[in-house]
Order: structure tokens, then C-alpha cells, then sequence
């Protein structure tokens, strides 16, 4: 007899109830209500090819309330994908395929990293994003070469969260016809009945966000949740919600309904409650062979694939060009035009020894850069004529043919960090993001989820210290580039002048597995005179600039940015005194820490102690490159209103201050 | 002839161009803009005493888009307040009281420091929050002692931020009446038209919070605004939202509606076309005595103050304890009662030598200082049986007759911690919130805020680290306690066992001027012996807790939170060896650093450099403690998902390797 609907469904509820049991961990209510969504569709509607999870023209599915990792495994697991068995009885375990939270470098068929709750939406919507805009580059009569959904389940704590609001409200704006997010409304989060604290009208929410909003269906009835998903696919402009009235941990007769549900295993006796109350008599970790028939998506799947495939051929004979630039933009090669053109600006920055401020170095560089690059995408949340964001080239993607370049962000840090995410999961374009440094803050943890799936993300931060001046301290960072260098895997870029900023930009454009902060000034800074050789070693994160004697260094002065010029103005001073000091530029201190040893002590030998490290923020980053024997010269409080020419005396930052300081070391 | 109320807000509109030009620096379009309606709301309606900015019943203004803050300031400047005329001429310069952005401690009559966009509406619902809570807990039949508004300024860039969901959602929950939120629709922010990045239904959206929303109101026609005003008070159990149509730099015949308003000097040329358009001949900074006459305040105002004073002294007279106790938390002294429980517990826990996660002690402190606190209002974003952070006197603020103690947030941590400085800025609550220690990402400009603002804020973190196990590196924080400490005015404790986590939280409570950030693990910690005067010092954030020798220390370790016992257990180690081995426990870096020179020289004195510090996240903060000659055992890497009792080792956090560096070091 062939399973019923609801037994396709019960298979993935067994596997998420028995993989938590046996971790003893996790969270078993959003599979086990989740679980006849999922099937229908999984089973009705999703294109993918479980033998090739990275096929370029799947439908993504995104599980934006990532605690239900149990759910995708399952679905994995079961529709054929290179998630065994074995790897599911290790749910949670160190070096399995099944981590506590889904993991997208981890598992093959996870689309992204969730579990912060919200970016998974977040994620999605730049991934939509992605499909249309490629679609509107690639696509040709007759061929829909890029033409695919992103689904996504979220549940009630991806709506409550702000970042929800920012992406839903983008997704609506920019009319994301082929989103499609299955909300999850089972009316319990882990406080328990979500009224208490989340009492919105939903449905109308999102109808304010110009999105089609299906209400109201029945999460367990299989051919409501068919319909929903066929009547969204009908508008192509707007993004679709449905609403899906569920029951956590549907099929537990004792739990079900309950909070309890949600983060602890059902516990052993509710187990075979839930067995015999949902006519599931298979062992733990036991599929019956008709079941994992009915769910295996291998051979649709393959087929599909080959018929893209064929598609694919024939447009290449058509359009070998598109084909081309396609084919290189999903392997997330760079062209080599756009890195001659960053070379020559390297070189013309060099030669011209511009005194710019390094936010409009960086625009110099879009400039060049975005009409060589028609993957580089990006944009502002709201300050492009202050972020220096926009170039000539750039087209708005909302109305562009082509599909355009640039992304009116609106005010949504977080939002656009996330989705740029997304955008870079996608693949196909290189984003970009851009702020002021200190708004970093309100996409923290998006910044470190491009760190986490070292995602190709470039996070544009002017604005970067108390020199922007009186907009005062609530906009000056001050512990921003020391808490951003922190996060694992991110690489952190602070140039001092045109230069300098300009190979931050190639730098960041060159790395393939995590994401680049530049934090650009709002000030003029003054041109450094460099040796090939120098201008080589910027990429080193870290680099001499100035020996004042040839033979001796008696004190070694650090600096980024806009202090680096202090820097050499004390140096000169000393020197003048008959000092030997070296003045070393660390424009990337992450990257630097990454050369070898050798490198490492040439730039700063062990034996010189006398080291003092300038910067705008706080000092206490800076001790582990000067130790307990030298300086910094730091801030360590908030900043001020006022013009920064005000400010940098203000607040202790002068070449007299640092000269005097490497005097004490000395003396 | 009596000025015409456009004569009365064109005396804003003059002094925001003017002051904005004088500096060259400024945003003179939202003031210009929303002078109209500024002019209704504090003419007609706000209740306030400009002599007296602290009296705690006066209305509350919240500027949320704070960009505009000359507006602010003229009309501190205009009704009465402590603000001159030359203090606006020497708006955002050094040492002013009229600092680019709103900033409470600055300036008389600023409710709280805005800027960043969003949270000033999100300050807003938590002096609302306070209002109501504090209403319900003091008034008494024929004495309504706490019974104001809370009026905000919001521009387009609020309603995009995510925030402005969170707390918008919550204040509909939350049913506050007498919150009334003035929308700045002028359709244009800093990137142009908004229609191309925000084209929400806003009213819509609002009325799906459970919003009154009025829409449609001529921002520039009083009576509009004026009966708008009076009808948001209708409802007591609807926040108000009221959308005013506007332009943008109003006035400005040649600039206006355009984003080239919003954040530059309109320039001499515009400035005096705007002088001619509005009919306003007056020089700059120049008020005629009629306009200043129609402005002021004080008399009513001191009226208003009278009339409060006089129904204070008869409720005092009549419900004495309650006007002792109302007395006490609007002065924000705690109660004797909580701090003799909080020294008991801390003695028991000394005594009992319990070994339980510290969040399990940090609700145990909760247990004893809830029911002695009144004040002590806060909640969980959606976590409170993970942070433990409710206990068997927490009450429902939504329902509790007393005005309750307890914030279900929900799955809000931006909004949460933002409501929190709110309530801690409107005074007569001390907030708490509570989330995982990953997650204050989410939140992490509020944090910001609350230590910029020395708003008394505890933040509790639970999950601190790996040692949160399975969920994995999503929700492992690994740069997030170095993070955190290095936002000035923060505090951030990391106890080891429970008799520091209820220190910490007392030391929390007896702070007056900032924010304490309590990191508490999920997982068991061993107790540690101490004399009275080691429990005396960890209050000082870093005391000596072992010396192996009596006469000597070969070497130092350095430990917080869940490293601290295995700094211990290698310390014993190295012991077994002949080694004399000091073990200091840093629960509080930010406390120590604040100690006199002469006790951290007794902790970490300078000629002992064999120092290795141990805590399981990023190893940089830590150089400054240990310098070039010591070692730093942490995680420079994500965690992974796994039992915390496999990770721990897996890490390489045992005292087997804290003793292995040891020895390298005396090697």
C-alpha cells in the first residue's frame, strides 16, 4: 500500500524525536509540527537534485527558525542527500554532518548558517534578491536560465524579531515575487503562548509590507497547505506569506501544544506515546523502505538537473558570451579587468599622492571596480552620499533591465548585513554593504554570520572614528574596530591613505571565505610616500613605512588610519633628536597575524620593546603588540561633539603626545 | 498684535537654520519641518516645568530622530529651560550644551540621548512602560501621583530600523495608552525619496500592533495636529501613532521637500530666501518678546509642578509608606532589606560551598532581591527558564494589579535592552534584562547606549560560552565578554561560582552611573574556598584567590567564570612540582582596572612577567594582562556544536595544558 501523506510526514517526526532523544538535546516541537508542510513541500513542489546540492538553478529552502535543525536533516536524509543514517544518530555531536543548529559549510543541501533568529528570513530575501537579479541579467527568450523560489520556514521569534521587519518590508519594496515564507504559527514560543508577549495581527503586517498574505491554513492538512503553495507562485511581484496554524510537537498526545516541547527531548515514555498515537511502530532510526521510496528525490531531481542542463547547452550555443561571464561569476572568479583596474588606481593613487579622505578613496575605487565587476552588488542603508556608495555605473536594481548593481538599503544595518549574506550564499554576485563604522553595531551578529559562513561580504564602514566630528559621540566609534577584529574568520582593513585603501578594496574583492570590514575615514588623509616593495606589503596587513636610521631601531611607532600620519610626524621629530624609529603601518592586523613568523619579526622584532601603538579607539587591543613594556595611545572613553580639528588635540591625539611617550620609553 | 502660532514655530524654523549655519554643521530639515507640530504639542499640551527638568511627573519628549536636534533645543531655549541663546550659538562645539545629537546628561530638559535611529521610540516604551507600572503600584483613589505622557518625534528612518518593530509590537501588547508617537511623513530621507526603499503601509502596520493610528494629518496645519492630539488620548489602552504629513525643511522656498535639507547648512543664499518666504525679519538668534512671551513656560509650568506638589503633600499625608517608598526609588537608593539578602546569600553560598551553574545562582539572587526590590523590574527576551531570570515574585507587568515586576520581552533583544535604559532613564525602576550571552549582538548599540547615557541597567547573559555545548557555535559567544568590556562606562563580570555571581549582582545594583553586563554559565561551577577577605575583594574586580608558596610566586594565573577551577586544578599541579603559583580570579576586568595602582601591584605585581591567562574566548584581550612574556589560553575560532564536557578538552581547555604553558614559561 502505498503511505499516506501523513506517514511521509511521520518519518521525519520519528527521526526528529528519536535524533533528540539519543543526543539527549535539541528541540524537537518545530519538526514534529513543521513535518506535513515539510512533506508537501518537499514532496510537491521543491526542485533540487540530492545528488548535486550545489546546483546553480535550485529552488532554496531556508529554515529561518534553525532550532528545527532535526527537520532539515530529516529532509535530507530522506529525499537522498549525502546524510546517512549514521550521521543522524550523531545529532549534536562533534564532527558530525548534524550540528545543534543548521550549518551551511557542514551539511550538503544547507542553503545557509541559521539559528539567530530573523536572519534566516533575512538570508532568503537575499537570496531572492539574487534570482532576480541574475535572472534579469541572464535570462533570454526561451531560456529562463535562472529561474527559481527560495522558501522559508520562520516561526513566531523570526517575526518578533526587528530584523524581520526591516527584511520583510525590503523584500515587499523591491516586489520578491518568487519568495515564498511558510510561517510557523503554532502560538507558542519558549515562554510559552506567544500572546502574552506577540499579539500582532500578522497577516496584515505583512499586507502592509505589499506582500499576498495567505491566512489562516491548516499546517496539517496536506492539500491546504498544496493550495497555499500554488496560489503563491500566482502574483510575480509580490512576496507571499502563508500562515499555518500548527501544533508543536504535533504527535505527542501528552506534550503537543506545550512549550515543553520545544527544547528538550520528549523523554522515553512520551516517545511511545507519540508512536502509538501517530501508528509509527518502526524502531528508532528505522525507515521502511516504501516510505524512503515515496520521499526520494534522486531521480526527479537528476532529471530536473538534466533538463537544465540541456537548457544550459543550447544558451550557450546561443549566447556564449552571457554563458561565460555565468559561468565565471558562479565560480566566483574575479575578472581580470577589473583587477588591472584596481592595480592601475593602486598605481595612480600612488603617483599622484592624493590627500583624500579614504571614504572617497574608496568611491575612487567603485568607480573603477563596478563597471569591471557586474557582480559587485551593493549598496547603503541610507547614506550613499555619505558612505560614497554610489559611482556612474551604479544602477538602481529595482528598475534596472540588466538586472542593475546597486541596492537602496534603506535604514536597515542589520537587514542589509543578512542579506548580503544571503546574496553572497546565492552566488553569482559579490556584495557590499556600507554604513557608518559605529552602525556596525546594529548588524553585529550578521557581520559575524558572514565570518561563521565564510561568506565573500564586503562590509563598507565609513565614518570611523571621533574624526567625523560633531555629530558627537553617539555616531563616533570607539571600540567598533577592536570588537570587529574579534570576530573569528573576519578580516578587518583600516587604510591610511588612498593607497592603502585601495588594497584594501582588491584584498577584500581577492578573498573567497569570509567577509572584509573597511573602515574608511570621513576626513582628508595625508599621502604616505612608498617603495614598490611597500606598496607590496600592504596586502600583509602590516608593513614598515619609515626606518629613520638605517642600522638601529630604538622605538617602533604602530599606527592606522588617520593616526598613521601622527606617526610619521613623531617620527620625524625623534629622528630629529637623533632617535632611531621605525614606523610601522598596520592597516589589518588580522592579516598580518596570519604571515609567518619571519615576516611577522621583521616588521617587529622581539628584542625592541619600546613600541608604541597609535589609534583613535580603545588601547586595550593594542597590548598585544606592545606589550607590558610599551604605550598605547588610545581612547578609552566616548567622544565629543565638535569639528574633529577640535577633537584630535582634544582627546591626546598629537605627533607631541606620541613623541613625548616614546621619550618616556626611552629615557 | 499676538504672533501667530506660524510665528511662534517660524522661531524654531530660524534658530535651527541659523544655529546649523553658525556651525556649518547640522540638519536643519526635520527641525523646520516639524516645528509646526512641535509648536502645538508644547504650547497646547506637554506638561512640564522648565525650571525643574527632573520633576518626575512631567511629560517626556523624545526626540527619536535625533538628527534634529536644534529643534530640541530651541525649544528648551524658547519655553524656558536653562538653555541661552550663546549656547545655541556654539551648537556641536567642544564643552557646549548643544552637542550634535540629544544628549541627557548635557543639556536641561533632554530625556535621553538619541541618535541612533530607532531607539529614542524605543526609550520611549519603557518611560511609558515605567509610567504605567509605577501608576498602577503608587496612585490611589483620588490621587493620580504618576500620570503623564510620553510623547516621541519619529522620522522615517525610526519605522525602517527593525527596532521600531520590536518595541512597537510590545507597546501594543502591552496596551500603553498614554504613549503617543508624532511620525515625521515628509517621505524623504538621506538617500532621497523614500518611495524607492520604504514603501510600507505605516498605518496599516501600526494598526496591525493594536495601534490607534491617525493618519493623514497636515503637519503644518495646527488645528489638524491639535485635534490629532487630543484625540490619541481617547483610548487608554492604545499607544497613539500619529502620521503628519510634512515637508522636509519647511521654509526653505528653494530646498525644500529634497534630502539636500536633511543634514547640511542651508547656506546664507537659502537662508535668507527662507527669512523673506516665512516673513521672518528677524537676525539671527534674534527672538522678538512677544514670540519668547508666547513660548514661555515657566509660569505654567511652575503651575503645573504646584498643583503636583500640593496632591503629593496630602497623599503623603495619607498613604505615608507608599510617599516613603515612592520617595526612595525616584532618588534610586536601595532598600536596606536587599542589600542585608544579598550579603546573606552571599554567605550561604560561601557557607553551603554549592556547585550549580551560575545562572542557577544568579536566580537565586534574583529570588532574594525580587521580593525586597520593588523597583527591580525585568524580564527575558524569550528565555526565562534558560536564563533564569524569573522567580516566584515575578509578576506579569501586563496583568499584575501592583503594576507588576516582570517583562515577558519576547524574542526582542535590541528592543528589550532599549526599553530597559527607558525605564532606567524615567527613574523609579532599576530594569533588568536577560537573553544569551551570543545574542547581545542583537543588542548591542542599546548596551552602548546604556553605558554613553549611565543609564543603571543590568544586563544578564547567560550560555557564556562553549560550555553551553550542543546548540554550537551560532549561539557559543567567543568575542563577546572582550567585546563588551571594551565599551567605555561597561561593566562586565564573569563570576566563577556562585559567591561571585551574587556579588556581582550586588555590585551590579550599587552601581549608580552605568550599565553592568552579568556573563553566567549554563553549566555546573565549582565552588571556591575563600576567607572573608578574599570574598570582600571580589568586588574589586581581581583579587588573589591562591598562592601555592607563602614566600613567592613563580608564575601567575589569570582565570574567570568556568577557567577559574582549572586554573586552580593546575595551580595545585604545578604545586606538586615545588612551583608557587598565585591564581587570581578576574570576574571584572573593567572593576580591577579602576582599583588604585597599589592593589593591582599586589595582584599582578610588575616584576612577576611568567603569566598565563585562561578564559574560553578570544585570547587578545587578554595581552594586556599578561603582556609579550605571557601566554593567553582562549579561542580564536567559532566553537562547535557538542556535549560542553567533549568540548572543553577538545578546545584545549584543561589544566593539563594550563601547566604545560607553565612550564614553558619557568622552562
Amino acid at each position: 500500500m502505498k503511505p499516506s501523506r501523513r506517514d511521509l510526514a511521520n518519518a521525519v517526526r520519528a527521526l526528529a524525536m528519536d535524533a533528540v532523544q539519543q543526543a539527549n538535546s535539541g528541540h524537537p516541537g518545530m519538526p514534529m509540527g513543521m513535518a506535513d508542510i515539510a512533506e508537501v513541500l518537499w514532496n510537491d513542489f521543491l526542485r533540487h537534485n540530492p545528488a548535486d546540492p550545489r546546483w546553480c538553478n535550485r529552488d532554496r529552502f531556508v529554515l529561518s527558525n534553525g532550532h528545527g535543525s532535526m527537520l532539515h536533516y530529516a529532509l535530507l536524509h530522506l529525499s537522498g542527500y549525502e546524510l546517512s543514517i549514521e550521521e543522524l544518530k550523531r545529532f549534536r555531536q562533534l564532527h558530525s554532518k548534524t550540528p545543534g543548529h543548521p550549518e551551511v559549510h557542514e551539511t550538503p543541501g544547507i542553503e545557509t548558517t541559521t539559528g539567530p533568529l530573523g536572519q534566516g528570513l533575512a538570508n532568503a530575501v537575499g537570496m531572492a534578491l539574487a534570482e532576480k537579479i541574475l535572472a534579469r541579467r541572464f535570462n533570454r527568450p526561451g531560456y529562463n536560465l535562472v529561474d527559481h523560489y527560495t522558501y522559508v520556514f520562520a516561526g513566531d521569534g523570526c517575526l518578533m524579531e526587528g530584523i524581520s521587519h526591516e527584511v520583510a518590508s525590503l523584500a515587499g519594496t523591491l516586489k520578491l515575487g518568487k519568495l515564498v515564507v511558510l510561517y510557523d504559527d503554532n502560538g507558542i514560543s519558549i515562554d510559552g503562548q506567544v500572546q502574552g508577549w506577540f499579539s500582532d495581527d500578522t497577516p496584515r503586517r505583512f499586507e502592509a509590507y505589499g506582500w499576498e498574505v495567505i491566512p489562516d491554513i491548516d499546517g496539517h492538512n496536506p492539500e491546504a497547505i498544496k493550495a497555499a503553495l500554488v496560489s503563491a507562485a500566482a502574483d510575480p511581484d509580490k512576496p507571499t506569506l502563508i500562515c499555518c496554524k500548527t501544533v508543536i510537537g504535533y504527535g505527542a498526545p501528552n506534550k503537543q501544544g506545550s512549550e515543553s516541547t520545544h527544547g528538550a527531548p520528549l523523554g522515553k515514555d512520551e516517545i511511545a506515546a507519540a508512536r502509538a498515537h501517530l501508528g509509527w511502530s518502526h524502531a528508532p532510526f528505522e525507515i521502511p523502505a516504501e516510505i524512503r521510496g515515496e520521499w526520494d528525490a534522486r531521480v526527479a531531481g537528476a532529471g530536473w538537473q538534466r533538463d537544465w542542463e540541456s537548457l544550459y547547452a543550447a544558451y550557450r550555443n546561443e549566447h556564449p558570451q552571457l554563458a561565460a561571464e555565468f559561468d565565471r561569476r558562479m565560480r566566483g572568479d574575479l575578472p581580470a579587468e577589473a583587477l588591472a583596474a584596481i592595480d592601475q588606481l593602486i598605481a595612480d593613487f600612488d603617483r599622484d599622492g592624493a590627500t583624500i579622505a579614504s571614504r572617497k578613496a574608496s568611491q575612487r575605487a567603485l568607480e573603477v571596480l563596478v563597471p569591471a565587476m557586474p557582480e559587485l552588488v551593493g549598496g547603503s542603508a541610507d547614506l550613499a552620499h555619505s558612505n560614497y556608495s554610489i559611482v556612474q555605473a551604479s544602477r538602481d536594481v529595482r528598475s534596472a533591465e540588466d538586472g542593475g548593481n546597486y541596492i537602496y538599503f534603506g535604514v536597515r544595518e542589520f537587514g542589509m548585513s543578512a542579506i548580503a549574506n544571503g546574496l553572497a550564499l546565492h552566488g553569482g554576485v559579490l556584495p557590499f554593504t556600507a554604513t557608518f563604522l559605529v552602525f556596525s553595531d546594529y548588524a553585529r551578529n550578521a557581520v559575524r554570520m558572514s565570518a561563521l559562513m565564510h561568506a565573500r561580504v564586503v562590509h563598507v564602514y565609513t565614518h570611523d572614528s571621533i574624526g567625523l566630528g560633531e555629530d558627537g559621540p553617539t555616531h563616533q566609534p570607539v571600540e567598533h574596530l577592536a570588537s570587529l577584529r574579534y570576530i573569528p574568520n573576519n578580516r578587518v582593513w583600516r587604510p591610511a591613505d588612498a593607497v592603502e585603501s585601495a588594497v584594501a578594496w582588491k584584498c577584500a574583492l581577492e578573498r573567497r571565505d569570509g567577509p572584509s570590514c573597511l573602515a574608511f575615514s570621513r576626513q582628508n588623509l595625508a599621502h604616505q610616500m612608498r617603495t614598490p616593495e611597500q606598496i607590496a606589503a600592504i596586502a600583509r596587513g602590516g608593513y614598515v613605512l619609515l626606518d629613520t636610521a638605517s642600522d638601529q631601531v630604538d622605538a617602533i611607532l604602530i599606527g592606522t588610519g588617520s593616526e598613521l600620519e601622527l606617526c610619521m610626524q613623531a617620527a620625524r621629530a625623534l629622528a630629529a633628536e637623533g632617535r632611531a624609529i621605525r614606523v610601522v603601518s598596520m592597516p589589518c592586523a588580522e592579516a598580518f597575524d596570519a604571515q609567518p613568523i619571519e615576516y611577522r619579526e621583521s616588521v617587529l622584532p622581539g628584542w625592541c620593546r619600546r613600541r608604541v601603538a597609535v589609534e583613535a579607539g580603545v588601547s586595550g587591543y593594542w597590548y598585544r603588540y606592545v606589550g607590558l613594556d610599551g604605550d598605547v595611545i588610545g581612547l578609552d572613553r566616548f567622544g565629543a561633539s565638535a569639528p574633529d580639528k577640535v577633537l584630535y588635540p582634544h582627546f591626546g591625539f598629537t605627533a607631541e603626545r606620541i613623541a613625548a611617550s616614546v621619550r618616556r620609553l626611552l629615557a
